[in-house]
């Protein structure tokens, strides 16, 4: 019977895997991930010279991406299908499995679907990682939340009256998935008076790193694997003039 | 002139330290980090047997901690005046000096304080390290947020009805600085009615961890370096039975 490790990256740069993942990762005989097809795939780049040279490689690769719109019941079944399967393939391995995944497995992660398939039925390890959220506040160099500051974390694909309402209630905003929906959070954050703050962050912590404020973003600039961010301003003790 | 560099520890279990912290740190000749008068500190309790056998340790001590109500003008004055010193002790050092900072260096942390203080008159290098929610929400067992789930981070030092609106309004919670607010946290998660579905996690990742759910503590128990936790429940696929 398998056992499964799944193994948080963090937000993608190397260096900045726990010591545990870091280990793990390079012992490890089989090594599995999640891919677009056609594609390398991120949690694969990440750990670029790391693998063992004899590791077997299994590359999930997802049925569909941005072809079927998400919130249609024929996605719904087409990824079911997808994540029973594997389950059922790594049930079925016999050695112990590696299951690589970005930022922290438990934070809007897609191993969370192998999870709740495979809880019960094989002896399953998740070593956290740091969030692709924290690596992006980071590459801002300004501290993201101060002392009694609220933080929402938002998705893009929120209608836009929801985003626009969590934007006027919290101090601190993460904006991720935004992708295509970009035009809709700009439009969202002014509307909610926030968007001089916001930032963007593109491939934070990895080659090739952006970081703008998301005002001076070009209409037709359309940035990849990016979080937009704006920052808290709570209490801090200082002097007073 | 001294070099600062931040390395974030995670939230508690020395193996979950980054590669590149771990590295600095274990190379470290000068090490600073903040506790309270008296203690050993947690910060300096992580890296115990990572030092190097001549290290020099910097122990930051606050002048106060819950004496003095934090939101008064002579809490703010002594601390202000503490991290002005410490700032100008820092930047006096002829060498390069490791600041130790549990969790994510720019998540609520006190080195924040030193770090404007210190930005433009030295070089300072900040390396991220998983939240301690991220490590909390992980000892839970369960993930804390999927598909669209919008997650608030709130300090227990709000007031009541504040934390009451914005519990309704969130699908995942993480409530931190918790302490002797614990009973107004109950209360809130009451009235917001997600007090059945809350958890608590004390000394996340570290010896003596213990995860319970909130409504079974008993309110004699006053749980030490708590967060609690609702976990969110959006859309994931599954075959309709």
């Amino acid at each position: 019977m398998a056992r499964i490790i799944c193994a948080g990256l963090g937000p993608g740069d190397p260096d900045l895997i726990s010591v545990k993942s870091d280990r793990i990762i390079r012992a490890g005989q089989t090594i599995a991930y999640f891919r677009k097809a056609g594609k390398r795939g991120q949690a694969r780049q990440i750990v670029e010279g790391m693998l063992r040279a004899d590791a077997v490689e299994l590359a999930m690769e997802y049925p569909v991406t941005t072809e079927i719109l998400f919130n249609t019941p024929e996605y719904n079944d087409i990824l079911a299908h997808f994540y029973d399967g594997w389950a059922e393939r790594l049930v079925a391995l016999p050695g112990e499995v590696v299951v690589l995944c970005e930022g922290d497995p438990f934070f809007y992660g897609s191993f969370m679907h192998l999870y709740t398939r495979l809880q019960g039925r094989v002896d399953i390890d998740v070593i956290p990682g740091i969030t692709g959220m924290t690596g992006c506040w980071n590459a801002t160099g300004v501290p993201i939340t101060w002392g009694d500051d609220v933080m929402t974390v938002l998705m893009a694909t929120l209608p836009e009256a929801d985003l626009v309402q969590h934007m006027g209630q919290s101090d601190a905003l993460v904006i991720m998935k935004t992708g295509r929906n970009l035009p809709k959070v700009r439009r969202a954050l002014e509307a909610a008076g926030r968007l001089d703050a916001a930032w963007l962050v593109e491939r934070g912590t990895m080659p090739k790193q952006r970081v703008m404020k998301l005002a001076d973003l070009d209409d037709s600039d359309t940035p990849y694997f990016a979080i937009v961010l704006v920052h808290g301003h709570g209490r801090r003790p200082e002097i007073a003039e």
